[in-house]
C-alpha cells in the first residue's frame, strides 16, 4: 500500500466503489476472531458483501491461518482464555506475513481483562482500530470506558485520543458514531452516512470491523492505502445501512426486518448507490474539512 | 421494591405497561451469561424492547460487571467451565451489590454439570427463577428433568414445585409453557397469551429470561416489586409473540419469518396493545385465581 | 437399519419423503457440538424441519447425552480444547448406545488441530460424514485441505476419496457441492438440487449435517438405511432452498431474506414439492448412473 489518500470527498468516493468491486472480484479471506454474540452476523455481513469468512481462534491453529488470510480482525467482545491467547498468536503471525489486521477493543475501560490486552495488542501496531468514542479513548488512556457496549462521548470527543493513537501505533482509527470519524498518517475524514437502526441489532458495530479487514485484504497491492481502505469500509457500510432502514414504500422498518435488509443491502450495493449518498468530508494535517458533510447537522444519526 | 403487587389482573396489565414504558425510558443495562446457541438472539430481544444487553462471561470481568448492571441473567445452556466460574462470581457480586438476578436451569435433570451448578446457584436465593415445567420440577428435587430442552411435564404439574422453590429461595418463580405461571410472596398469576411459534425458535423461552432481567432492573427504585417485574416481561413478551405470529393479511408466518417479526414486535408493542390482548388471572394465597384466563382452555398455545 | 436401499431415483426419493414425514411425527432429539458461527442457524433449521436441537457440548454431559440422543453431530468449526474432550467422550458414548452419528470435519487440511482431531474421529467409524470436496479430499489424505470453508476442489474430484473413505469406516459419505454425491456401501447418489445462496449464509453446510444426523435419527427402526437416510437429508435440505431463493414474484432474493425464507421452506416442504423437483440419480457398484441428473449440466448450483 501507499500512504497517500485522496485528498477530496470525491476522490477518497470513488476509491471506495473501486475497492468494493475489487472486494466482490478477489473475495479475501478474512480471519475473524471476534465474540460469541455476533459470530453468525459477522459471517453473514462479510457473505453478503462478497468476503469470504473464517473463524479460526484456538492455540496453534490461528496463528498459521493469520498468515495465510487476506486480512484479519480481533474482536475483544467475549475474550475467553483460549480465544486470548489465539488473539495474540494471530497477531504475531499477521505482523510476520504483513496481513492487515483490525483490534475491536470492545468495552474496554471498566473491563479489566480485555482493557490490559487491548493495551498489549495495539503495542503491535494495528493496521486499523474500530471502536466507538469511549472505547477508543479508554484505549488512549483518556477515558474511563463506556457503559459496556454503549459509547457515552461523542465522536468530536475523541478525535484527539484517536489522533493520538494514530500517530503512536501507526494505526488508522476509525471511530463509529452518529458522524463516523476516520484518523490516520494525518488526515482525517468524515463519513455521515448510517442510520440509527444499526445501534439497534448487535453486531452493527463488531461486523464494520470484519468488513474494514475485508477492505484492507483488497487492497493490497493496490494504489490505496489503510487510511482509504477504512474510509471505503465505512462509506459502504453506512450507506448499506440507509438502504436497509426504508422499505419499498418509504416506512422505516424494525430491528428484525433491519438486519436482513441490511444483508440484501450488503449484496446490493453498488456503486451508484454509494456516489449518490455519500457524505463524506476530508481534512489533511491541521487544515479544516472539505466536503459537504457538517458535523452538527447530520442527515443521518448512527452509533 | 415493594412486596406487595397488584391484586386483580387489570392493576397488573397496567403495572406491566408501566414497566414497558420505564425499560424504554432508562434502558437497563443487562448483564447475560447465556449460552452459545441464544447469544444473538437474546441480545437483539433486548435491543428491540429498548434495554442494552452486555455479554460478560469470563473469570474476573463478570463479578465486576454484575455490580455495575442494572439486572443479570445467568442461563445454563452451554455452561463451559469459564462460564460457570464466570456465573458463580457474577451471583457473589449481584447479590452484594443488589443486582437482581434470573437464573434459567436450561435442561438441568439428566445432565449432572449443570444440575450441580444450578443447586449451588439457587442457594444463593435469585430474584426470580424461569424455566420449563421440567426444569422447575428438577430444580426442586421432584422429577427427572425434560428431554434435552424440551418440557416433559404440564406448567400445572409444576405448580408445586415452583411454589416450594417461591418459599424456599424468596425467588419469583416462572414456568413457561402453553399458560405461563408466575409464583412469588404467596401470589401467583397466569398468563394465557404466547404463541406455539415461540417454541420452533431456538432462544424463544432463554430470551424471556434476559427480558425478565430488563424487567427487574426497571422496577428498581419503584413501587412495583419482583413478582410484578417477572409477570411483566411475560406478558409483555408473550402478547409480541402473538403479534408476529400472524402476517398484514391474517396468514400464520413461518418460523424464519417469525423470528424476524417478533424482534419488531418487541420494538412495536405497546400499552394499548398489551391491554387489549392480556390474558392474566391472579391468585393469592389459597384463594382461586381470579381472570379471564381458564388453565383448561387456552386462547393461545405457548412453550 | 438394513443395508439395502432404493435403487432407482424414483424409489429413492419417495423414501426420502417417508423419512421427511418421520422426522416430523417423530420429533428426534438431534445433540449437536458444532462450532460457534452456526449454532443459532442450526438450531432453528432443526426446529423449522420438526426435530429438537440440543448442544450439548462440555465435558462430563455430552456422553451421557449421546446415549440419550437420537443422532449426533459432531462439527469441527471451531474446535476448543473443551469440545474436542466433549467430542471425543459423544462419539464413545453413540458407539456404545448405537446412536448414529454424523463427522462434519470443518476446513481440515491446513488446520493441524482440527485435522488431528478429525483423523482420530473418523477411526471411530461415523454413520456419515459430510463435507465440501476438499475436506473429504484432505480426510482421505488426498488433498492439501480448502481455503479455510471453500472448498478448493470439485465435487466429481472427490468421489474416488469419497468411496475410499466409505470403503474404509463403514460410513456414509456426503460430498457438497453443486451436485452433491452420496457414496455408501457401493451405491452413489448425486443431487442436482440447491442453489447458490447456501453458500452465502454462514451455515449452509453446517446445518445440512445437523439435518442429515436428524434424518439417520429418524431412519432407526425402519427399513431405510444410512444412504438412503443420509441421500434424503441432501434433498429435502436442496429441494427447501429452492424454494427460498425464488420469491412470490419470481425474483431471486437477497442472502438476508434467503435465510429466513430457507427457515420456513424447511417447515413448509413437503412430499410434493420434493416429488417434482427432486433431481437425483443413483448408481451402485461399478454401473453408472441412472436418472435425470446431467453432472456436466446442473440446473441449479449450489455449495
Amino acid at each position: 500500500m501507499q500512504t497517500h489518500a485522496p485528498a477530496d470527498p470525491a476522490h477518497l468516493t470513488a476509491a471506495s466503489v473501486e475497492l468494493l468491486d475489487r472486494v466482490r472480484s478477489t473475495t479475501p479471506l478474512v480471519h475473524c476472531i471476534t465474540n460469541s454474540v455476533v459470530t453468525n452476523f459477522t459471517a453473514n455481513a462479510l457473505l453478503a458483501l462478497g468476503a469470504a469468512p473464517a473463524m479460526v481462534d484456538i492455540r496453534e491453529e490461528s496463528g498459521l491461518f493469520a498468515g495465510i488470510a487476506g486480512g484479519l480482525l480481533v474482536n475483544l467482545g467475549t475474550p475467553t482464555p483460549e480465544q486470548r491467547a489465539a488473539s495474540r498468536e494471530a497477531v504475531a503471525a499477521a505482523n510476520a506475513a504483513g496481513t492487515p489486521w483490525v483490534l475491536d477493543p470492545v468495552a474496554i475501560g471498566a473491563l479489566p481483562i480485555r482493557t490490559a490486552l487491548a493495551r498489549d495488542l495495539v503495542a503491535s501496531r494495528p493496521t486499523a482500530i474500530r471502536g466507538n468514542a469511549s472505547e477508543v479513548l479508554a484505549l488512549a488512556g483518556a477515558g474511563a470506558g463506556g457503559r459496556g457496549v454503549d459509547a457515552a462521548d461523542s465522536t468530536d470527543a475523541a478525535a484527539g485520543a484517536a489522533s493520538r493513537l494514530a500517530a503512536e501505533f501507526g494505526s488508522v482509527v476509525a471511530v463509529s458514531g452518529p458522524i463516523d470519524l476516520i484518523t490516520g498518517g494525518g488526515r482525517s475524514a468524515r463519513v455521515a452516512n448510517g442510520d440509527g437502526l444499526l445501534t439497534r441489532v448487535t453486531g452493527g458495530g463488531c461486523a464494520l470491523g470484519a468488513v474494514t479487514a475485508a477492505f484492507l485484504a483488497a487492497a493490497r497491492g493496490t494504489e490505496h492505502d489503510a487510511f482509504t481502505a477504512t474510509t471505503a469500509a465505512t462509506l459502504v457500510y453506512t450507506v448499506s445501512a440507509e438502504l436497509a432502514a426504508v422499505d419499498e414504500t418509504g416506512a422505516r422498518v424494525g430491528p428484525g426486518t433491519f438486519a436482513l435488509r441490511f444483508l440484501d443491502a450488503l449484496e446490493a450495493v453498488d456503486g451508484d448507490g454509494v456516489g449518490r449518498r455519500a457524505r463524506v468530508a476530508v481534512a489533511s494535517g491541521d487544515a479544516g474539512f472539505s466536503g459537504e458533510t457538517d458535523a452538527s447537522e447530520p442527515s443521518a444519526v448512527r452509533a
